[in-house]
């Protein structure tokens, strides 16, 4: 029988309770595989407490703040956990930012943050989980965000 | 610390030697998270003996033969293992068929594969490992593979 020997990390970052089906979004986010040469490991639908699950461990890593709001848009049940030195060191939920600023792309070709104008992103919280946002300036609302995530 | 549990599976399909990085890609042609609810153990950048590796684990599901054809193209090394209840029924490596027939788009606009015609994509081998096929028509050979595969 094949097994898939799993050895705890001595640093990295455990992501937890993401939504399942949005493992592989998270990769996109984090540019894995292009990003590292270090192990990482996935766990799709995986049985929990509170129903199924995503896990993505990534190995000597922490992630940016930037990479962390991103999450939050497409797993708002997510928690970071960092390993260091095989301790968790640090362990927090994901949290949506008040205003998502530079880092989704308005949907509407004509909007203003989609012009030659010094305008970055701009978008107002609609709803909490699932995260819905829409744009400051256009009130469009986009229909995938992960799609559009930049 | 946080440890990813991962148990043997009863039935489903082991992709081993896949060459590091290509775990992502080989996801894309199973459809997946989108075909399955099944659970999927995807291990990167895994060292082994014969260097880095990545592996993908998928329950519940054999693959096709022209998801196999697929993986040959991008993971050329790989080997398949069915698992049927609890025990590998089946192991083979993958092998580049003699000719790709409709699986991978050429890149030549102009190409008659990409024409109203009634005509399927066919490509020749150039190079086993890594791939490299030129089209059977247009003698385009595709950059990326990868990003070809329909």
């Amino acid at each position: 029988m094949k097994k898939l020997k799993i050895t705890p990390i001595k640093n990295g970052t455990v992501i937890d309770h993401i939504t399942p089906g949005v493992a592989v979004k998270v990769l996109h986010i984090l540019k894995i595989p292009e990003s590292t040469s270090s192990v990482v490991s996935v766990a799709m639908n995986v049985q929990s407490r509170m129903g199924k699950k995503d896990i993505v461990k990534v190995e000597n890593r922490e992630l940016d703040p930037k990479e962390v709001d991103k999450i939050s848009l497409i797993a708002p049940k997510a928690t970071i956990n960092i390993i260091r030195n095989f301790e968790v060191a640090e362990k927090h939920k994901v949290q949506l930012p008040d205003e998502v600023i530079g880092i989704v792309k308005c949907s509407n070709p004509t909007c203003i943050s989609n012009s030659k104008e010094p305008v970055q992103s701009r978008f107002l919280i609609v709803d909490k989980d699932p995260p819905r946002i829409k744009c400051y300036y256009c009130e469009r609302e986009p229909e995938d965000i992960a799609e559009r995530i930049t």
